[in-house]
């Protein structure tokens, strides 16, 4: 842990006291987002310390000149890069012409920050002592609402404590912005225009290179304890930045408050020569409704989404949050509405990683999704791929593929490629079966089988050609072999034969097979669109079969397991328990030789396959797989203990599944990596949700039926969670002695416990 | 062959005809050197068309900010990059006011350049109408002294042939240069000082960061009609270039000449307060000795190289031109007069690679050194490395090898790594093996043993120790391996168990414990002083032992040969000769993935090995080895052709050994890899040296004794050659029917020919 000055609270994120070193951090932690916009908890008024400023629209994005310092061919041209877009936070503020800025104070007291998960909205408070010794306290509250996802809003009230004074507010909008992660320090946008409509403003602009063009606007209202004021107000502009002031002489005590409405509108929702008018109706209608009426729609807004996705926590208030936490960001990140979008790893709290898709989503988030949220939204993320299917296609054909095999990309914004180390980019090709896995899983969580002759089969068939390609045919082993990857684990590169790998690629094929059977008996006219689409031959089938069954598994007759790749006997193995801590974390401390002749293992990778193929193996394969490879992952992905968590609960070994469990839910909170300040690991806390349902709860969809094995660890009095399981809502409730079921909907269902079949009707609770 | 423009000629390169489009190619070809100093020939006069201006230093270099898409941990900060320095060559030249410029010049008629390779100069002579309908006749004759190491000449001979014109001269020296080759743009020189004194002129520079001190300087004589003038002139001069502007009225038909003497001083050689005075010195002897005495100078010192280095080629124009320019170029990077000096890629030709010390010195350039140069050449480059060993030991150091372990870098100027690729820089560890093969094979040669215990023993404790760490033991294979390295092939990439890199480990380590015995037997006092700063302990050595008996060598029991690496045997293998013509090459084709996937070899990797250590496999043995990997290498290394072509010739594949050694030895004036604009490749033509020599000639030491088993390719009538063996020059003739041996010395010598000894007395040719 490398910092606990975040107060447990179980529905907010605290912070008491300013401390210019913590700026960075909280500007991570406090970050607000509505899934279609988001912004890191930048301060609105001036701030000379160290800050990094962020302000993101999902989709929008830059594609950066690729640095690299050796080329290959193959790499893509470009990165798309997360893209730090126009400022309209910004409301600077002067008390008698002195700038208030925290940073040079004389004094800052009682600084609080929260970001009140339930309600949606982030507060500040702090009383300040300016250079001019006159002494202010200062309330602001700002949210981006999610009932009108254009629009952010914006209560910055100011009181002068010790004398009379004059305020001046200025708010802003500011084109001129950059980004920090810039691979050569080129400017990302271009501001078109400038423009402002009485006491409305408005900035166009647009990407370089992708042209996405939007408006940023604003519109302030002055208050003066609680009463609107019809002020007269200046206006000065550059060619990229427009500041509208406004003076009050403030008598001491008075609260004089600003509010500013504002944010963007683009043209991936509107036509480019609209935006102005597309903007106004924005203002005209958060005018209408007013700063307190946008608040309390935000307030119920959210309350719907806790009714559905919250976990609660009973003895242990800093797990509570941690969850709360990790729920209401993912929330915030990516609401299911818009299938253009994704869930970025640093969703919209930073800039690092660049694009915004990863396997993340196939492998850790669409669980979440799918159990917390209308069954459309997992749906729309499987049409984002399928949608992305042409681009994947083209990047397979770059890699010298054929016939319309697919590679989906390992980062990506628009479905091109943007990620360049060759042993990522071209050999982490594991991600492809993700795509399909989830598919899968999908379906058999939501029952949804028409979403595979609609879309998904085709997505299927590419990926199933792709695999077919990258095998070939070893005549040393009499067995199809798949040379040069990397799977999970990216300790290991350009390995032979990653049990992974090999796995998720039969099973792909196989399952496609099967899912090509089905259409083919129930879907008629889709099977021959399909067909007509792809050219399958009956040849190719047969090919893919041949794979399929001859495909080879490295496997330790010695040990009885499965070997993550050919040669890993070679290594030395020794437990992470026997490394020396100052060794750790060892991508800080080792060269990236010695990590990969070691055997450490960053994240589940032959787990990860245990994970998704549970039901292939039997609990003693678990346990002896369990056994081998756990002692010596390190775990220096977030995305690696969840998966061991809900194994080790499996398994009974509730301690460990606690312990691996805590490593994910409060690691931006109390910053395990030191490094909270580039932004949340958003992805990884959609896993820290999987712990508690899939490994404490031990929730599965098997034949359409809901499972639970409830267990519970030792430090929690109880937990509850919800389950939107085909249109009916089933809350679960966990205490140290029984499990409680209650559903919300309309007709009874059968689930499972322990094994036991449990009818559970609407409305009335069971327990077992 | 991309090119073919350059006229047949047994000692010169000719170029008939100006094409603007070969001028990049053409100064990199013409390129002229000294060993201690050289550069591209670019004009004197300015030239507004397509050019790569490159003047270069020996041992200046400049550490440029690493470059890289994704840092790993152990990279190093800086490249050392190979400088483009002042240059001094320019001379403008103006007729009528009007700046001759041949890419302007209304038209450039008898355009000619020469590379005089016998005398060692460069010629240029063309006649131009300016625009200004003047036209005149230009002869430019350049050389870089190899006798006055600091100096250059220029004699630039002007005549007007249809009218009387004005001519102005303005030769300069310029410091505001930059690198082509250059991460980020930065200036790599400062100007300290313009300096001048009468007609002198002086430019004092720095490098940055590195901090090489360069003084620059020049001066000139105007001759009209073969007369000294002693003309005024004017000075003009910027903060970082001066020049000198000399007018003479010059009739029709009159021939006027600016000649320059100019060159560098550094502070490697001078104080850098005297480097003024030292210019002045280099200046006033040329002076003195005048142009005509100079060159005449030179024209002696390249004899002496050619006496001992001229291989002669009957009956194969283009074969008898490519081989005089490999070792025209060679001679012109390095002539072994300075320990801290080496043999860059692209020597004085161009900028790419940077650093100038790759494996390719211990691996290829030594031989050629050894055998057509005083033995202390070669000690001299092995001297470069034990120089470096401290440097060597802290680059082992910081990939976590302990106790003086040490690995040689990759790529370095001063003994750092500059390389930054991670599957190249921490793991072609095999370069370390080639450090100490060489100091084997010069000690075979020369005979000079004592070089070990003075001071190639260290170098090879430290080099063994660094293997001893390296290996594991694999309880699965009960043996000793190497994990994730990358071989000679580097289209092979993180392997485990290279047979090569595991071959010549083990060989390192057995043969410095035998070092170790006899420098214990032998002398006395270096084993103690050895001993005592390196700490071995007998324990070390029962480890070391214990490592190289227990080495593990991955084999094919079907094939009967060793594998290149573990798991070579899942690949698809597809000889060479079926694969389309339009998929080559392969690395300007194919992704790098499927680059490693494939079966195809980059360069000698097996074979390599099998080059190395001939004496330790029956010819049995080599033709399996050969048969299996042969047809399955790309040669898309310039290193590689000249190694199967040795040992196609040892196999009595005279065929395939021609065509394998025309590959390298007209690598660069036919253009092969449509590349030589950037420079030439300059270690691989001591490859092309080899293959005639070894290959051919089948020279070898065995026992102190030279042998011989003498070949001629069927398109030769004879050739012949020369070596230096043990300060006795043999000479060595070879015709269709018999081979005359002739011994340049004063004892008479026993060599083997074609396994039969015959003794060759000094002064009486022997025929066999």
């Amino acid at each position: 842990m490398n910092q606990d000055y975040i107060k447990p609270d179980e529905w907010s994120i605290l912070e008491e006291g300013f401390d210019a070193d913590k700026v960075k951090s909280s500007e991570s932690l406090f970050s607000i987002g509505n899934g279609v916009m988001g912004q890191r908890a930048n301060f609105e008024e001036q701030y000379s310390g160290p800050s990094f400023q962020g302000s993101y629209i999902g989709g929008v994005y830059y594609p950066d000149k690729t640095k690299v310092g050796w080329w290959k061919n193959g790499y893509p041209e470009y990165f798309a890069k997360v893209l730090n877009a126009p400022n309209w936070i910004g409301i600077n503020v002067f008390v008698n012409g002195e700038a208030l800025d925290l940073f040079t104070c004389k004094e800052v007291k009682d600084f609080k920050r929260e970001l009140n998960m339930k309600e949606g909205f982030h507060h500040r408070s702090f009383v300040a002592v300016l250079p001019n010794d006159i002494e202010i306290a200062v309330k602001a509250t700002r949210f981006l609402s999610i009932v009108e996802d254009e629009l952010g809003a914006i209560d910055y009230e100011v009181e002068v404590i010790n004398s009379d004074a004059e305020l001046r507010f200025e708010p802003y909008l500011d084109g001129g912005i950059t980004n920090t992660d810039a691979n050569w320090e080129e400017h990302f946008w271009k501001t078109l225009d400038v423009k402002t409509e009485r006491n409305q403003g408005f900035i166009l602009s647009k990407t370089l290179k992708t042209e996405f063009h939007v408006g940023s606007f604003m519109q302030s209202e002055v208050l003066v304890d609680g009463e609107k004021k019809d002020l007269d107000f200046k206006e000065s502009r550059t060619h990229d930045k427009l500041t509208f002031s406004y003076t009050v002489n403030a008598e001491k005590g008075q609260k004089v408050s600003l509010r500013k409405y504002a944010g963007y509108v683009t043209d991936m929702n509107h036509d480019r020569d609209q935006l102005v008018l597309a903007a106004k109706e924005v203002l005209e209608s958060a005018l209408a409704s007013g700063f307190e009426e946008l608040l309390q729609q935000q307030k119920e807004a959210w309350a719907k989404i806790w009714e559905m996705a919250d976990i609660t926590i009973t003895g242990d208030v800093k797990a509570q949050q941690g969850i709360r936490f990790n729920i209401f960001q993912l929330n915030q990140t990516y609401l299911g509405k818009d299938e253009r979008l994704n869930i970025g790893p640093k969703g919209f709290t930073g800039e690092k990683y660049g694009g915004s898709t990863y396997w993340d989503t196939e492998a850790y988030c669409i669980p979440f999704y799918m159990a917390t949220k209308d069954q459309k939204v997992a749906r729309n993320l499987l049409i984002y791929r399928y949608n992305q299917l042409d681009k994947a296609i083209e990047n397979a054909k770059k890699l010298g593929f054929k016939n319309g095999a697919a590679l989906y990309p390992m980062v990506t914004m628009n479905g091109e490629e943007s990620h360049n180390e060759w042993e990522i980019t071209f050999e982490e090709i594991h991600r492809n079966g993700a795509m399909v896995y989830a598919i899968f899983n999908y379906v058999r969580f939501t029952g949804d089988f028409e979403y595979i002759p609609e879309k998904g089969l085709e997505v299927m068939i590419a990926i199933s050609r792709f695999w077919h390609q990258r095998a070939n045919f070893s005549s040393d082993k009499n067995k199809y072999v798949i040379l040069g990857v990397t799977g999970p684990n990216e300790y290991e590169n350009n390995v032979n034969n990653n049990w992974y790998t090999n796995y998720i690629a039969k099973w792909c094929l196989e399952y496609t097979m099967e899912m090509i059977d089905k259409v083919k008996q129930g879907f008629e006219e889709d099977y021959e669109r399909i067909m007509g689409h792809t050219n399958l031959t009956d040849s190719e089938l047969i090919s893919w079969k041949e794979v399929a069954e001859a495909m080879y598994f490295p496997f330790s007759e010695k040990d009885g397991v499965f070997l993550q790749q050919d040669g890993f006997l070679d290594k030395e193995i020794k437990p992470v328990s026997k490394l020396d801590k100052n060794q750790r974390p060892i991508n800080q401390q080792w060269s990236w030789d010695r990590i990969l002749r070691s055997c450490y293992i960053k994240q589940a990778d032959v787990l990860q396959g245990f994970y998704f193929f549970e039901d292939h193996f039997s609990k003693e394969d678990l346990e002896k797989h369990f056994n081998y490879y756990e002692p010596i992952t390190v775990h220096e992905s977030s995305l690696s203990p969840c998966v061991h968590s809900i194994q080790a609960a499996v398994l009974g070994r509730m301690k460990q599944a606690y312990d691996l469990y805590l490593r994910t839910s409060r690691l931006d909170l109390d910053d395990y990596n030191n490094e909270v300040e580039q932004g949340c690991h958003i992805t990884s806390m959609a896993g820290t949700w999987m712990s508690i349902v899939e490994g404490f709860g031990g929730m599965r969809v098997r034949e359409d039926q809901l499972e639970f094995t409830p267990r519970i660890p030792d430090e929690w009095q109880a937990y509850s969670f919800k389950v939107n399981f085909r249109d009916q809502i089933l809350k679960v409730t966990v205490t140290k002695d029984k499990t409680r079921f209650l559903l919300e909907g309309d007709s009874a269902i059968e689930i499972k416990v322990d094994g036991e079949t449990l009818e559970v009707s609407p409305n009335q609770e069971k327990t077992v």
